[in-house]
C-alpha cells in the first residue's frame, strides 16, 4: 500500500534540503536554533509544504509550529518532533521527526485516509539557544514559570532574556500561558526520532517501538582527602580520594548491571585536585548519571551508591559528599499506541523491538496530556549531536508506514475537554 | 656542647632575613630562582657570611655556591642544600639546608672544632627558572649535555636559552665542565631539607635520618574505550574507559600495599574524555607515580599494574596502553654517614627515625661522586612548595648538632683522585 521507496526519496530529499546553507549557522555542522534566520527559514520550510497540502499552520506564542488538517476543538492525532539542533549539530536528530512526520500527512492524503492530524514542531529542544533542554514543550507542558521565561532562562549568545528575543522575533510570550493549548485536542502522540544509542544496529533491527522513556538522576558525589606528597606520603598514611573514587566507579557499575530492567549507570566527569602527577588527590569529584524506565530502581542505585561512598570513605578517614543536581522520573509509553506500533511493525515484515529510550524527548511533556509513544529509527554506532550522525531514510519510511497504520488503528478516546 | 636554643635563634632569623621582600619576587610567597635579583641578594647574604668566618667562597661556571675552609686540593666534608625555591614557594625547602649548613660553619669555628668543610648551595633545584628540576647538581654530575644548556633548556618567563641568561649574569656556561670539580674534595656529604611528608610529624620523631632516596618511574596508563550516549547505551554493549581506569586505580594501591618496604603508587592525574556528565567516557588517561628505595619492587609493581591494565581492558573489548615519561633509580645512602648520623642521634637524646625520601633531592646527584646521607626535619603537616609551609628552627638546631657530630666522627676514606 505505501510506497516505501518514495517515502524514502522525499524524506532524503527534505533532510538534503534542511542541511542545506540556508539552515545553518555553521559551514562544519547543523547549527540551528530559536530565533535565528536558519531556524525561521526552517519553520518556513515546513509551513509551506503543509499549507501545500491544505493544513492549517499556525505558531504559538512562543514559536513552536502546529499544522492541523481539522479546525480548532476537533479529535487530532499528534505526530512531530523538534527542527532544532545541537550547536554541532547533525542532519536527523529532531529534524527526522519532523521530516518524517510531514511524510505522514502528505500519504495521508495521498492515500485518501483522512485521518485527523496535528504535526508539532516544538521549540529549542536541544538548548542550543538558551541552554535549557525540552524547553518548548516544557513551556507547552506548564512546567515553567513567567519569572523563568523573563528573567532565569537567558541566551547563550549574549545573555538577553528569553522573553526579550521571543518578543524581537515578533512573538508574543506575554501569552505564553496559551502555549498549552495546541495539546488541547490531541487524542494520542507519535514521536519518531533517531535512537542515539547502538541497540538497534547491534541487534540488527529497523525499528525500535519505545515503552518508556527512562527517568534520572543526575548528582555529583566529592570525596574529600588530603592532598600529600605521592612521594613522601606511606601508603599507610594517605588519605587519597581518588582511590575511594575509583571504588565507586566501579561499583556503580555494579549496581547498575544488578538493578537490570534496563537500568544504567555512569561517571561520565572525573576532576581531581590538584591534578599532579606527584600529589596524592586531595578531592577527587565524579558525575553519576542512573537512568531507566522503573524509577524505585534508579533510586535504589543511586542510595547504594552514596551508601557504598560514604562508607569507603569513612573507612579511609574520608569524607564523602553526594549533591543531586536533578531528578526526573520516568515517562510510561501509552499501552495501546505500544500495541498498535507493535502490531504495525509486525505486519511490516521488518526486524523491530520494544525498547527503552535513554535520553530525554519532547513526548515526555507531551506525555502530561495525551496518551503517548516513541518510534526510534537506527543511527549509525549510535552517534548524534555530532556532524557525523547518520541514519537510513528508508528506516524512516519504515517508520512512516508503521506510524500510519498505528494511527489508523487507534481508537479515539472520548473528545477532552 | 652546643647551645641549641642560641643555634635556633640563629637559624629563626636567618630565615627571618631571607624571608624579607628584597629575597622574593612575590608579595605573597617565597618566589626566588636562578639569576634574579633576589636570588643574587640571597647569594650575597650568604657569602657575607661565609667570609666573616674566613671560608673562601666562590661560585662555580653556572653560579652554584661553594664555600671551603681548607685550601682547593685538601680533604672537605660537604654540606648544604639549595636555596632557590619553587614559584609560589615557602621559606624551609632547600634555604633550611643552606641556613644549617652555615649555622654547621659557625659551631665549627665557635667550638674550635676545626673540621674540613665545604658548603654547596646548589643552582635551581626547583625548575622555577628553566623549568628543570636539580639543574645545578644535574650540571655538576655531568648529567646533562652541551646542547641542553644551550639550546634545550629555556626560561620560563621568556623562552631564552638557559646559556644566554647565564652569560648575561656573568656566568662562563662555556665552561661548565669544570663545574664537576666542587665536588672533587667530599670525603662525605650530608643535606638536611625539610622532609615533606608527615612521616615525622605523625610519628613524634625530631629528626629523619634518610637511607635512601627513592626511585620512581612515571608513566600514563590511556584506555581507550567508546563514548557512547549514557542513557542509550545498555550496561551490556558499554565500552566504558573510566571503568578500567578505576579498576587499575583500585589495583595499584593493592599492588603497592603489597610490594611492601616502602614502596609507593599514586595515580594523581585523571583525564577523561569528553567529560560530560551523560557520555560515557571513550577515553581516559590516569598518571601513575610509582616510587621506592628497592628499584626491583618499583618496577614489579608498574609491570603489574600494565599487564593488569591490559587485560581489564581486554576482557571488556578495549586498550590500555602504556607510557612510560620518566625513571629515575633510587639513591641508596652511605652506610657508614647513615649510621654516623644515628649515633649522633641517638646520643642527643631526642627521638629521630631512619626513613626514606620519597622526593628528589640534589644528594642524589652528589652520590654519584662521594658518600652521602641526608637528615630531614619535619614540616608542618607534611606541606612543602606553598607559603603555609612550616618548620621549627629548634628541630633545625638539633639537626645540626646531629650533623656535627657525624660529621667528626667521620673516618676520612683515602683521597679520591
Amino acid at each position: 500500500m505505501v510506497d516505501r521507496a518514495r517515502s524514502a526519496d522525499r524524506i532524503a530529499a527534505e533532510i538534503d534540503t534542511l542541511s542545506g546553507p540556508d539552515f545553518t549557522l555553521s559551514d562544519e555542522a547543523i547549527r540551528r536554533y530559536a530565533y535565528t534566520e536558519p531556524y525561521r527559514r526552517t519553520l518556513d520550510h515546513f509551513t509551506g509544504a503543509l499549507e501545500a497540502l491544505d493544513f492549517d499552520v499556525y505558531e504559538d506564542p512562543v514559536g513552536t509550529l502546529v499544522a492541523r488538517n481539522r479546525p480548532a476543538g476537533e479529535p487530532v492525532f499528534g505526530i512531530g518532533s523538534h527542527c532544532d539542533s545541537n550547536r554541532n549539530g547533525g542532519r536527523y536528530d529532531g529534524t527526522m521527526g519532523v521530516v518524517t512526520a510531514l511524510e505522514v500527512c502528505r500519504l495521508n492524503a495521498e492515500l485518501g485516509l483522512d485521518l485527523p492530524l496535528q504535526l508539532i514542531s516544538f521549540l529549542e529542544e536541544e538548548g542550543s539557544g538558551f541552554g535549557q533542554m525540552v524547553l518548548g514543550s516544557r513551556i507547552v507542558a506548564g512546567r515553567l514559570d513567567e519569572q523563568d521565561l523573563r528573567e532565569r532562562i537567558r541566551a547563550i549568545d549574549d545573555g538577553r532574556s528569553f522573553w526579550e528575543h521571543a518578543e524581537e522575533a515578533g512573538y508574543e510570550p506575554a501569552r505564553w500561558r496559551e502555549c498549552a493549548h495546541i495539546l488541547d485536542d490531541l487524542t494520542g502522540w507519535i514521536e519518531l526520532h533517531i535512537e542515539q544509542g547502538r541497540v538497534l544496529q547491534d541487534t540488527g533491527n529497523r525499528l525500535g517501538v519505545v515503552s518508556a522513556i527512562a527517568g534520572y538522576v543526575h548528582a555529583d558525589i566529592v570525596v574529600e582527602g588530603r592532598a600529600d606528597h605521592a612521594g613522601a606520603t606511606p601508603m599507610d598514611m594517605r588519605c587519597d580520594s581518588a582511590v575511594v573514587a575509583a571504588q565507586a566507579i566501579v561499583e556503580l557499575e555494579r549496581l547498575a548491571r544488578a538493578a537490570g530492567s534496563g537500568t544504567v549507570g555512569t561517571v561520565g566527569e572525573i576532576e581531581v585536585s590538584p591534578d599532579l602527577i606527584n600529589a596524592i588527590p586531595g578531592r577527587t569529584r565524579i558525575s553519576v548519571d542512573v537512568r531507566g524506565p522503573d524509577d524505585d530502581r534508579v533510586h535504589r542505585v543511586v542510595g547504594d551508591l552514596e551508601a557504598f561512598a560514604r562508607r569507603a570513605a569513612a573507612e579511609r578517614g574520608m569524607t564523602a559528599t553526594y549533591v543531586q543536581r536533578q531528578t526526573v522520573p520516568a515517562t510510561q509509553m501509552d499501552a495501546q499506541i505500544v500495541a498498535d506500533l507493535e502490531h504495525s511493525a509486525a505486519a511490516s515484515g521488518e526486524p523491530f523491538t520494544t525498547m527503552i529510550s535513554g535520553a530525554a524527548h519532547d513526548t515526555m511533556c507531551v506525555a502530561d496530556r495525551a496518551p503517548t509513544a516513541m518510534l526510534f529509527v537506527p543511527c549509525r554506532d549510535g552517534l548524534s549531536h555530532t556532524p557525523v550522525e547518520e541514519a537510513d531514510p528508508a528506516d524512516a519510511a519504515l517508520g512512516v508506514e508503521v506510524m500510519l497504520g498505528a494511527i489508523a488503528a487507534h481508537e479515539p478516546p472520548p473528545a477532552r475537554m
